[in-house]
């Protein structure tokens, strides 16, 4: 069966594996970690079966690891999804991706009028209710749904 | 080594491989096929190995083949990819995709005064030079080159 072993994906000896990525998010995830421009080597799967989520997404990136900035951007799209850092074909550390407290940064504060979007400064998001994703601007006080966020 | 058995994607049962993509076409072509809003397992491989294309992309889609005018469409931003269509773990077609004689509907005309951009119509290219990628359309006569083109 010499087909069958063309088709199979070689496992990662080293690199980071993100895991348990809802579907509908996927590619959003890709394009966040701007992994089109990467030249590492890099599975997807798309659309696999997931007892939990119904259907779910997998990124297996080689000999690359992640900085919590880059996990945070992760999670205002998709928390909940698992990292794991892979050395020589073992998991060395995994890390259950949240929304952090605060968000420093990562996304735009979708007021016009907001100091962030009229000078050169970072925004800052304190996170005022995780479970429903309820975030604030530290400087003009406005309250979001983190889906209103633009991602930086 | 159980992780090592996780990290593996299994086998293609039925379906078609999309294989030999240049890297930096990749995620063109999986836009293009519009497999983000795809219901099909797939699994994509990014920056692997090759030793013709230096660094080569697959795709490989469950249950799903393709019709002619799909594959034009990826021949006009991935020439000489292969198509395998695999029934039961084998492969039963293979087809090399290349550009083929006329591009119909494919993409827009670049010339904003066409009269394809300005009618509700068909576009309809012929391809004069296929090594080089030389197209002409039928309608306003400009000849261009099929990167400036516009894929519908």
């Amino acid at each position: 069966m010499t087909n069958k072993k063309e088709l199979l994906v070689a496992a990662l000896e080293n690199g980071t594996v993100i895991d348990h990525i809802p579907s509908e998010h996927l590619f959003e995830v890709v394009s966040l970690l701007g992994l089109e421009n990467s030249d590492n080597s890099i599975t997807i799967g798309f659309n696999l079966e997931s007892k939990k989520l119904g259907k779910k997404g997998i990124i297996k990136i080689a000999d690359r690891y992640f900085h919590k900035e880059e996990i945070d951007r992760i999670a205002l799209v998709a928390p909940n999804v698992i990292l794991s850092m892979i050395r020589n074909f073992q998991v060395v550390e995994k890390i259950c991706v949240e929304l952090p407290a605060d968000l420093v940064n990562i996304a735009k504060c979708p007021n016009p009028k907001c100091i962030t979007n009229n000078e050169p400064m970072k925004t800052h998001f304190k996170v005022v209710n995780k479970e429903d994703g309820i975030v604030k601007c530290l400087y003009c006080e406005r309250v979001f749904e983190k889906e209103n966020l633009i991602i930086r």
